[in-house]
């Protein structure tokens, strides 16, 4: 794969290896980062000819580096391409990558996740016109400062093989390596927490005290949660205050679908972090970010909601109480109609409202409608369980809204059901409260008894609803729901028929 | 979690939900996406309070844009914070987004990946200094043009819960949402591309004819391998031709670990294009780009290596044939050696190659030295298996490059050696052939006689190293190898005493 973009007049950066370290090495070609990568079957080497076609494909007379990761094969057929392009009058050099530190002094210590830093450090100086002896001693220099250890809970899925079983449950393997090949030692496995530490108790070995960038590798088949508490875990660990800049975290060099992760460190210069951070084409490059600390922003004020001033109203006080006690007195009910679509708590619930309005009513301003509406909102969200508490929390604070915005109180309540339906999504004919409620208000501009037949006529009607659509009973079988009226709408018609029988307050 | 650059002066844009949906959102908060995220635990929604607070820290006189995915806990949650917010003097607008079209005509369609869409116009927008009532109606429009469908071959698995095996091998669901409930239907899972072409099948009943923009997101646990496969049948299905441009394939909207993919929508204006390309600071956002034909380039000139002209030199086709036959006769003591230490097949190896470019003689130009060790490079490289074809080749050619460049034969032959030291890696001590051809070089300068000391002196050496570093015999126990000479080691030395017995070419 090659850069479409791509005129030969800079120094080439060429590597690959074998596929399944995805998005290495293929998604870091792009301006900023490679030129051209070449791609082996899974966890296998490319051959010498497709090294060299890739060579030939995008070097110019400036030459190209070869950044080949540290196993034989790879060397090999780098190695020899290589020589076939000398040989063709092309100027290459080859920089082999053995970050891993597994097994300290390891003669040859494998090529990992820290090659990105090649890729990248390269990448930067090349775009800028470095010649090739430049990017050669720079990409030596990074080489020999980048450090990685990797950690994970499984090995990875070959295609076409089976999965090795190696590492039992509640135990992890530390040093492994990118193929699934066995790690140095298998600890047992605590908490994320514990295998940061792990990891940074064998890097903190090779690290100097200079600022670090540290690159934190999704081995494939971690999820981005797991990923963020380790990198947050990272952030606190031993090594964190040698930790200035971070790459990730991301998949960046995989083990197809490994469950486990990396960890990269390089001490670098000034100049090599700005060239870490400059920007490039490729997407699967998540950045280099300057590591800041979290800052802790206070709560807000207002999250406590304002206590009302309370004021006496005895008609009002008088009304609300009457209402409460229809609620209280249909709570046998109500849980009968809704154990044949719920769980048969409505009675319950709505009981249980009522009686906390009754016993608020002392510190409640029942003189002014929008103060009123604005406190049994308040009252039934603190008192009232559920997703009806919630909703009917919404009804009376938008009702509240429209009445201080000096609706009247029909319109007002309209505008509190209309908030309503658009936050809990319910509308006409999908069996809830809705179908006795919206019917009432509609009517109840003419008279109460309008109110009450509307609401008892949409009561019913829910009895004939075989879909709910919304809430809990969306859950239940048609059948099990037909004849029975929903209890939220009889809840609105026994009130509504309490109006027109007792009268206005 | 919200911006920390943030000063209040634009609309805000405030996401959440439960958390397992990492990076959505908390990794989408920065500037030219969201303001602020609320998260709640796993899979379940935070509370009022803690919306409230996000809208509160956030929103200043323009006002802030709530856009909430389409679940019950989520809209009620959001919306009660948003009435108890308004209460308190801001300006607040809420948008459910509900993208998933695995039912059809589904009157509570959940919200999934696409949300990504609405944070990203509104996000770019809102930067931009829109008001929020433009975004407002700028997000419903992204919503209603936005459609989601998923595939997963397994559930996620929830922190504390025992995973739920629903999904039997070689099994599917197709339009599952991201918490691990049932999919609509199961389907067999034959490949890739019967995968994409059944989420293809589903999302062409809902696209119309103009440019889309499409995401594909990884629901967790996909690999980027398999995720890149996904993204190549993709671009070559059924809807192929309607999509422009491409948001991953990256986790944006994920299900904890769960191996499967959702692909998103968007019948994107040129004004939404740019919007969806604007650079944003949020590194979880992948970039919207261009879907591009690719270009297959084709294979560069220069693969096929320049056939030798052939030219005869009688003494030395008589030396090559000399020393081919002591690899040829040696051929069973070598295979015995090699035994102890690897597969035992060094002997075979070698004699085959000597038999090889025995007789290609004739079509080898022996007159010329740099061109005579080209050719053996390329006989080797053609005709012997495994690395040690690969390392004498790159020998050869190297000894070819220095020859050609006018250095002396001794020098030019210890430059290659030093160019298949650097690749293969094997210094002395190492137990390889190195151990005997390094002092021979280096001795040859002197005598025949001292370079066939030296190199048997080193082969003898071999029979003492008991860790071998490089190569096969790298595997074997140290135990196994001492007393044993290295096979390559003794070949050398075999040639050596060749050249000593029977004087020079």
């Amino acid at each position: 794969m090659v850069r479409a973009d791509w005129n030969k007049s800079k120094v080439a950066l060429i590597s690959g290896g074998g596929s399944g370290h995805e998005p290495a090495h293929a998604g870091f070609v792009g301006k900023g980062m490679l030129t051209a990568a070449v791609c082996g079957d899974v966890f296998t080497s490319p051959t010498v000819d497709a090294v060299l076609a890739g060579i030939l494909a995008v070097t110019g007379s400036t030459g190209c580096l070869l950044i080949v990761k540290n196993y034989t094969g790879d060397r090999l057929n780098f190695g020899l391409a290589a020589e076939r392009a000398r040989v063709l009058g092309y100027k290459v050099s080859m920089v082999v990558v053995d970050d891993d530190i597994a097994l300290p002094n390891l003669p040859q210590a494998r090529g990992v996740a820290g090659t990105l830093f090649v890729h990248k450090i390269t990448g930067a100086l090349a775009e800028q016109g470095a010649d090739l002896d430049t990017l050669t001693k720079a990409a030596e220099r990074v080489v020999k400062g980048t450090q990685t250890i990797g950690m994970s809970l499984d090995t990875c899925t070959v295609p076409g093989s089976p999965k090795q079983q190696r590492i039992l449950p509640g135990m992890a393997e530390l040093g492994l390596g990118i193929h699934g090949e066995p790690g140095v030692e298998q600890v047992s496995y605590d908490s994320a927490k514990a295998a940061i530490a792990a990891v940074a108790a064998k890097l903190t070995t090779v690290m100097d005290n200079k600022p670090h960038v540290v690159l934190l590798n999704n081995l494939g088949g971690t999820s981005t949660l797991e990923m963020s508490i380790l990198a947050n875990e990272l952030l606190v660990s031993s090594i964190a205050d040698n930790l200035k800049f971070i790459i990730g975290p991301a998949p960046l060099m995989t083990a197809l679908d490994m469950h486990g992760f990396s960890v990269s460190v390089y001490s670098a210069t000034s100049e090599d972090q700005a060239l870490m951070a400059e920007p490039c084409a490729p997407c699967a490059w998540p950045g280099c970010k300057s590591i800041n600390s979290v800052i802790i922003k206070k709560l807000p004020d207002g999250l406590t909601p304002v206590k009302p001033v309370p004021s006496w109203h005895e008609p009002m006080a008088n009304f609300i109480t009457r209402w409460c006690q229809v609620l209280i007195d249909s709570e046998a009910d109500l849980n009968a109609l809704d154990a044949k679509s719920g769980d048969g708590d409505t009675g319950a619930t709505l009981a249980g409202a009522a009686k906390a309005l009754i016993s608020a009513l002392d510190r409640t301003p029942l003189l002014d409608p929008a103060q009123l509406y604005r406190a049994i909102a308040q009252e039934l969200s603190q008192t009232m369980g559920g997703s009806s508490g919630v909703l009917l929390s919404i009804f009376f604070t938008a009702t509240a809204d429209a009445a201080s915005s000096g609706l009247p109180m029909v319109a007002a309540l309209k505008g509190g059901l209309g908030r309503m339906q658009r936050i809990g999504g319910a509308q006409l004919g999908d069996r809830t409260m809705v179908d006795a409620l919206k019917p009432a208000l509609d009517a109840l501009g003419d008279s109460f008894s309008a109110a009450a037949s509307a609401a008892r006529k949409g009561a019913i009607n829910t009895s004939t609803m075989t879909r709910a659509k919304v809430g809990r009973a969306s859950y239940v079988n048609a059948e099990q729901l037909l004849g029975h009226v929903d209890p939220g709408a009889e809840a609105v018609a026994r009130l509504f028929e309490n109006l027109r029988d007792k009268g206005q307050i």
